[in-house]
Order: structure tokens, then C-alpha cells, then sequence
């Protein structure tokens, strides 16, 4: 029984294409928009980019096919954490690339970038194919974090492509991977290679969007099945009546992911990590939020609560943000080494607050115990505290508790700790990222087909039904400005995070004072693939809110 | 939009009767079969339950319903953890109830059995079922976990029953609930009382089952929630091929929920408590069982995994049990206090390593600190360990890392951790639990309806579509044995542990060494309650094992 009953049933679905790629490759034409500038930095970005800037928007319409009949031979390539959907991103490129021609060739890099330098592939046919569709994973090829981005890679990466006779390269990313794609397409156009680069925009955190780009694939399905567990915890306190929990989920650093499922599930309380350093908040600023919300419940009789706690929150704490910092400095060099002799954590706390200066100390010291030696004794190979490691669920309901024995708080306090993430990378991708996935691959055939290189592929109008949906491209060097990265000018992608002037949040904010007291908690239930479609084919509220719906 | 899509969607959700249940009320006779004994200790059984005992089972079929007239005033109680379906007990109820009689009334007692207690109540109808039909969770009255289990508070409830008019009380349990109901049905019967007392078995455990119960209901819809969080984080591990996940499953003692979820979802290691106990085996063998599994899948150059421990595993380690009696020895009466007075970790270590026998010094040498801390810092009102509390999956990734240290593993080896309990003791019930509930709930009502006491609403052949489940019901104390329990001779309903000659688990043992090198993942997804039969409707693996299909 190595596939599961709804995994045989998936097999059977046909993702939904945009209305206009509907009528058979024959029948998609291009329409070209405007040239495109980048969104800021300009004169930079087009003096990095010379082959590849300032290339126009394009939309596909129903009309004649008017691209070169030519083989492609197109390589795929899956980069960094796992979303929902990449394997359908893969099957819509390929039912793309057959329909045109039977003679164009597939192919998957293994294991991420690394297998395109290494030229560790495999060529895809239906039967492989068909056994990827419609599920959750990146097993198909798997994925890997290499970077591809050094000029010596991209040699590498030419040679490859000439070897088997590639035409185009499609690579399924992030933020940074598609900044990535951009530099590897000027590389191709610069050394006319005649490859083409092709990006599609993934990831669970929700960070890569823009005013071109109105999601990544995978948040919906991510975020439903994290809203699914937080609705079973919120019914589960709501029926004992007598614990806090606090669920920490993933995201990064931006807060989409805790946004959205707040959104969904309307929990007690839910720390935006923007807000956070809007407000330039201490962790006793927090703490006292959410005791504030534990007392007033409690007073009500109701010793029971959910909080949402976004992964990244701690490095939006300007003071921690400091205190890390100075343990990086405090533990630099042969200091760990020093650190390390000290026999109890007695003396090594002695050393801490040697080392520390007051302000940090004072930081240092409301934490509880075990954050503490998390701090010190967990370090990543270059020494540097491993933020992302921090278990703040725990963390906070620590702070919590200390602040209600200050405050001599009567009533009761118990806390739980979660964590969800690994449990929404791989989920089968909702029918709407099943769709989007196809679409966007589909898509980025016909981005190839018709020549474009550097571009995104764009499928927007979102949160209509698909039929409704606009399929196209748009230079990836349009969404780009330069940051400071390792003390380097680099032209990137600008990271999204939570606008806090934008509606998804303003909603929240007009909301949650009454959900922090109240119990207002909504129940998902888990993803559904089949019945009603307000119940399987809606996507997330945070999309619904920017489209002001 | 406090309701979620699916859950108004849920309301619409006709649950399935048996089919002898379908034809109305009017149309349910009932057919006795032969009078029962305990299963073990007949003669103190007997003698413990002198006007319950020896009752015959019966089952209801299709004909003249030929129960006396006679208004029927309920009360139900749900008792201990949640589990998906109860609600659809108390809605089967109800509606059974009015079905027979508009005049009749169902009360529910609220936050578990001290609701019966304190009197504290609410009175059914329409609008308040039909707000919880279907759906997740005990918060349509609370539950609790207080014990009904003295003769001070049988005579309170007597009171109580009297005052409403309450001619029979449903439990809503597991077994220690379902024991307390039949001493609770005999002393109602020995006082005439005239009040019968139904319990219904529940529990996510799935530790509720004998040759009468073939399962407790919840446990079909938690062990899928967890199966469907499990496959995701397999397709996550064979995706980024870096991680070994240790997941650690609720279930208490038994390992019923850790074993469905490996029959669901094929991971490499899935340690069964039984096992261990009957084996005898270390805290080290197990360790080494895994590491075998993490250098064989190594040397094939699969640097992951997957492993399910169940929560009670470290109870079930011999070495283990003593070590812990050790401790919680070492720490009796004012001993406590002179350990905290011990300044550092190091002190403290040294008085402990004084205090145990050199066999528990030797088990608890090879702990984790934060595990050897966990033990005497964190422990329950009575100053014992709390053995719950363990985190066993990071007890046993942390021994397999020394493991392979030890053998001079080469291999990489990076450990992830997670627990699933209260994500699934909420979620809206499966198919299968919203019929079995609702059933179990429609049917407790028909034994209340002719005059049975002491029974435990029974409804069979479950592997099979619901027309051809079996409604009945089975005397309690036929279910009963004589255990030792805090010193005293008790009548209990036997806790079911896994069998290691049953099916279920004589199909893991066979599969099992295959699935540890192999990566034969099974993703089941996420419940479904629409779509095709074999998607939606399908009970447990352990079930349809156990019935031989």
C-alpha cells in the first residue's frame, strides 16, 4: 500500500489552467505591455543587467501561435525548502514542452543547483511524470540549497547546458533563487549561450510578492494545513479549559504565515514580527501584552488560550537583536574555547555577565534558563547563535509566567509549546496551488517557447475562480533594487514582509482586542480536495483582503 | 466569519445508522442473547455488582418497538480527554430522544462529571445541537476529569437525578469512566434509585477494545490526523534528504495510535512499548536498533528518516521503571528540599549519584542532560517524576547520536523533533467517527428506552459500510476483571495494550526491517469527508487487519 487511497484519487485531478491557456498550445499569443524599469535603483540595476534590463511585461492571450517551431530542450531545477505544488510546476512544464513538440526533452536537476553543476539528471516520460501529479513534496528530483552564483558556477552551468543541447533552464525559488535566475540569464544572454532562464515563484513564507507577483505557491496549502492544527488546538482549549498554548510557525522572518493563520483561525493573541520592530517593543512590551490578555480571560474564567508566535519574531526585538550580537562578539575567536573550559554554568554565567554590557545583561537575565544556555551552547559552525533555533514559544510563555507572579496573578497558568512547519511543506498541494503550480509551469513553457529569458512566470488575478486567471511574464529585473548584503551593493528581490498599512494586517488589528478576550476561535478543519467550493477552492484570506474582498 | 467553510459545510453532513436503526423508532425491537459473565473473576464480580451482574447482551432489530411509554429526562456527561465525534454522540442522543418524544429532555452537564456534582447544566435544543453536529471537539458542555468513584458522590447524584426528574445518565468514557458507570448503574439500582446509567466508549487511545468493542471512537480520526502530519513530514525527509524526524505520538501506556500511524504511513522505526516490555529491553539496545537503521540507510546514501515513538515507551523500558522508582525514592518527603538546596547542577549530580543503585547510575549516566535535569526538576504535587513530560523523542535521538559516535559512524546524522497529541483529539471527525459517534449516541438512547442499566452502548462489525453495522449492547461488568490498583482489589474494564500475537502487529513485524532501509513512505493526507468511498470512509489499518481484510 505504498500510495494512499486520496494519493491514487489526486492522480485523477486536472489542475485548473487560466482561461486564456485553455484552447491548446495552437491557440496562445503574446502580448507584449510596456518596457519595464526596476522598482528602485534604476541606473544600477541597468548598468548589472545590460542584456536583460528594461524588457517588457507580457500577457498571453487566445490568438494564432506565431513562436519559431524549434526543439527545446528545457532543464528543471528545484531550489531550497520544499512548497507545496513544485511537483505540479513541473508537470504543467512538461505537458507544455510535449504538447508543443514530442520531440522536446525534459529534464531534472537533481538535489537542487548542485545537480545542474554536477549534471546529475534525469529525463522525464509520462510514466514518471504521472506518478508526481498533484501531490506535496520535492521527491520528484528532490531540492537543495546550493547557490548558484559565482561566475565560475555559471561556466560550469553553460557547459552542462551545451553538452545535452539545452535551450532553457527553469528554476523553481525563492527570493534569493530568482535574483539568482536573473544573474545566470544576463550570464547566458552576455555569452550567447541562446539559453534561456525561466523563474516561478515559491515558498511557504508568503515573502516573495509584489505588485507583479500576487503570491508564492505554496503558502495556501502550508497555511491551511498549520490553520487546520491551530483550529484542532483552539477546540482542544477550548473544551479542557485549562491551557495556554503557544505555537510557534514557520515563515522566516516575515510574518505572512502567523498573519494568515490568525486570519483563519481568530486566536487569542498573535505577535507580528513587523510590528514588533515597528514599535521597537522590548520582550517585556510582549510579555505584558499577552498577560494583559491572560488576566482579562481569566477574570472571565476562561484560563485557557491560543498564541500564534512567528518564527522569526526575536530578531525583531531591537534588544535581542543587540543581546545576540554581543554573544557573538562575547564567544568570537578562540573566546568559545575559553567559554567552553569553564566547568558549571555558574562560572560560565559568571563570564556572561562579565561580558555583556548592563543593558544586555539586564535581557540576558529575565530569560528563562534553558533559552539561556540555547544561546551559549548551540552555535552555528562560524560560532553565531543560532537564532532560528530559539524555541520563543517557549520563551515567551516563560515571560508570561514571570510577569503573572509579579503581578500576583490568582488565576491559572499553564502553558504548551508547538512548533509547526515541517508538517506544511509537503502537504498535497490544495486544489488551488495545484492549479497555480500547473498554470505556472505551463506558463513558463510558453515564456520559452516565445524566447523571453530573465523573466518570472506570472499568473495573477488570484483570488478569482482560475478561469479567470492571467497568465504571462515579467522581467525579474523589474522587482529588483540593490541592499547592502555582506557589505555589498547586490542587486535582489525585494523581500516582502507585513505592511502593516496594508488590509490583511489592518483587519487583524481592528480585530484582535476583541479576540484576545473573547473566545472568538474559528475551526478550518483540514485541507479539502473534493465538495463544495467555498470549501476547497478558496485562497487565503490575506489575499482576499489585498484584493479588498 | 466565526464559522469556517467547512464547518457550515459539516452541518449539511447526514451521519449513517446502522442499517436495523433506519427505519424509525417505531421500527426498533430488541432481541436479548444469553446472559453474561465477567471475562475474568467472575465470583468477585459478581458479588461487587449483585443487581447489575450476569445481565444478557442484546441487539436491536427491525420490528414493533415495544418499549413502555415513559417520559425520559437524560443527562450526559462527557468524562476525560477529547476525541473527535463526541459531539455526534450527544446529537445521536438527542435526536433518538426526540424522535421517541417531543416531551422528552436532555440535560448536559457541564465540564465533565463534576457537572453531575455541582449541578451545573444546560438543557438541549435544536439551535444548540444543531451548532455542534459533526464538528470536533467537547465544547458544546466541557469535559473534565474528575472521578466519579465514591459512595459521598453517588449519593449527590442521586440527589441531583432526583431533583430533575433524571431517569438515566449517559458517560461519555474510556474505561475508567465506563468502570465508574456501572458501579455507578449499581448503586443506582441497589438504592432505587430508578435511574440507569449508559456509558459509551471513547478515547483516542484506542486502549478502550475487548471481543464486545471493537474500537473507541476518536481513535479512527486522531490516528489519521497524526498519519496525515507523519506523511508530510516523510515527503519533507525524502525530499531535503537531510533530516531523521523523531515523532513522538499520544496515546498513553498503550501503543495502538504509534502503530496505526506506522501501518498508515510505512516510516523506517516505529518503536511499539509492548514490544520493549516483553523483550525486556535496555534504553541501549533500543538505541542501537535505530542506529542500525540510520548506517544501513547511510550506507545506501540515504541520510534520513523517519521514527514514531509512543508516549509511553519509557514506562515500558525495564532499566528505566526502576531508575525512575529510584528517583522519586531519593526524593521523598523533606529530601526534596534538601536537593533544591544543592547551588549547582554539579552538586546536585553528585547527590544523586550517591543516592541511586550503581544499575540506575548506569541508565541514567547515558541520559541527555537536559533529559536528566527534566527528571528531577520538573515533577508532579507529590514530588514524583513525571514520566508524561519526557521528551522521549529527544531521549532517543540523543542516545542514537552517541551510538553512532561510539561505532565511528561517518555518516550525517541531524535530529528533528515533534510531538502530535492535541493536535488531533479536536479535529472534526472522519466520516467513519461522525456515523460510529452518532450511532453510538442514537442507539445508548434505545437501550435507555427499554430499560437497560449498566450497558455499554455497543455497535459492531465496523470494518464493513454502516448498513451493515450491528446496534446493541453489552452489560459493563461483562467486561470486567479484578485488578490491583493503589494497594486494593478493584473491578476494572481491561485496558487493551497492543498484541504482539495480534494481526496489526504481526504485519508490522513482518514489514518492518523492509521499511527501515527501504523508503517505502505511505502519504496519507489529510481526512477527507467528501469524495470517493475509499477516500472518505475507510476505517483504520489495525481494524481491517484485526477483522482479517
Amino acid at each position: 500500500m505504498n500510495q494512499s487511497p486520496l494519493q491514487k484519487a489526486r492522480y485523477q485531478y486536472s489542475p485548473k489552467l487560466p482561461g486564456m491557456l485553455r484552447n491548446g498550445i495552437s491557440e496562445i499569443c503574446v502580448k507584449e505591455g510596456n518596457a519595464t524599469q526596476s522598482v528602485a535603483d534604476q541606473e544600477k540595476i541597468a548598468a548589472l543587467f545590460p542584456n536583460t534590463y528594461g524588457e517588457k511585461e507580457i500577457t498571453f492571450e487566445k490568438g494564432e501561435n506565431t513562436s519559431a517551431a524549434k526543439k527545446q530542450v528545457v532543464g528543471v531545477i528545484l531550489s531550497g525548502g520544499q512548497a507545496p505544488g513544485g511537483h505540479n510546476v513541473i508537470c504543467g512544464l512538461y505537458d507544455a514542452l510535449k504538447a508543443t513538440s514530442k520531440e522536446n526533452v525534459l529534464y531534472g536537476f537533481k538535489n537542487g543547483p548542485i545537480g545542474l553543476l554536477e549534471d546529475n539528471y534525469v529525463e522525464f516520460d509520462d510514466a514518471y511524470i504521472d506518478a508526481y501529479r498533484n501531490t506535496g513534496g520535492f521527491d520528484i528530483i528532490g531540492s537543495g540549497r546550493t547557490k548558484l552564483e559565482t561566475e565560475e558556477q555559471f561556466a560550469v552551468a553553460a557547459k552542462v547546458c551545451e553538452k545535452h543541447g539545452i535551450t532553457a533552464i527553469v528554476i523553481i525559488g525563492g527570493d534569493d533563487s530568482n535574483t539568482n535566475a536573473a544573474v545566470l540569464a544576463e550570464y547566458f544572454a552576455a555569452h550567447n549561450t541562446g539559453v534561456q532562464v525561466i523563474g516561478c515563484p515559491k515558498t511557504i513564507d508568503g515573502d516573495l510578492k509584489n505588485e507583479d507577483i500576487e503570491c508564492s505557491f505554496g503558502f495556501d496549502t502550508a497555511t491551511k494545513t498549520y490553520s487546520e492544527l491551530i483550529g484542532n488546538i483552539e477546540r482542544d482549549a477550548n473544551s479542557a479549559k485549562k491551557y495556554w498554548h503557544f505555537v510557534k510557525v514557520m515563515g522566516r522572518s516575515a510574518s505572512h504565515v502567523a498573519l494568515e493563520c490568525a486570519l483563519e483561525t481568530q486566536p487569542n493573541i498573535c505577535l507580528i514580527s513587523e510590528e514588533v520592530a515597528a514599535k521597537k517593543q522590548s520582550l517585556s512590551e510582549i510579555a505584558d501584552y499577552i498577560a494583559d490578555a491572560v488576566e482579562k480571560r481569566s477574570a472571565n474564567g476562561n484560563n485557557f488560550g491560543v498564541a500564534i508566535i512567528p518564527e522569526g519574531v526575536v530578531e525583531f526585538v531591537p534588544e535581542f537583536k543587540v543581546l545576540i550580537a554581543e554573544i557573538n562578539e562575547l564567544l568570537a575567536g578562540n573566546k568559545t574555547e575559553e567559554f567552553n573550559a569553564l566547568g558549571s554554568w555558574e562560572e560560565k554565567y559568571a563570564f556572561i555577565e562579565k561580558g555583556l554590557t548592563a543593558e544586555s545583561m539586564a535581557v540576558f537575565a529575565i530569560l528563562p534558563q534553558t533559552i539561556q544556555q540555547q544561546l551559549f551552547l548551540e552555535r552555528d559552525p562560524h560560532g553565531n547563535v543560532q537564532v532560528s533555533l530559539i524555541e520563543s514559544e517557549k520563551l515567551f510563555s516563560a515571560l508570561v509566567k514571570d510577569k503573572l507572579t509579579e503581578r500576583g496573578f490568582t488565576g491559572k497558568f499553564n502553558a504548551l509549546h508547538h512548533f509547526f512547519g515541517y508538517e506544511g511543506r509537503c502537504a498535497f498541494p490544495s486544489n488551488f496551488d495545484a492549479d497555480y503550480c500547473y498554470s505556472l509551469g505551463y506558463n513558463a513553457f510558453m515564456l520559452i517557447q516565445y524566447g523571453y529569458n530573465g523573466y518570472l512566470s506570472k499568473v495573477s488575478n488570484l483570488s478569482k475562480p482560475a478561469e479567470e486567471w492571467v497568465a504571462g511574464g515579467m522581467p525579474i529585473t523589474k522587482m529588483m533594487n540593490i541592499e547592502r548584503r555582506n557589505g555589498e551593493d547586490k542587486p535582489v528581490i525585494k523581500k516582502a514582509l507585513v505592511e502593516l498599512d496594508g488590509k490583511p494586517f489592518k483587519f487583524f488589528e481592528a480585530n484582535r482586542d476583541t479576540w484576545a478576550v473573547e473566545t472568538a476561535y474559528t475551526y478550518p478543519g483540514a485541507i479539502q480536495y473534493y465538495g463544495p467550493t467555498e470549501v476547497c477552492d478558496l485562497t487565503t484570506r490575506t489575499l482576499a483582503l489585498e484584493k479588498g474582498e
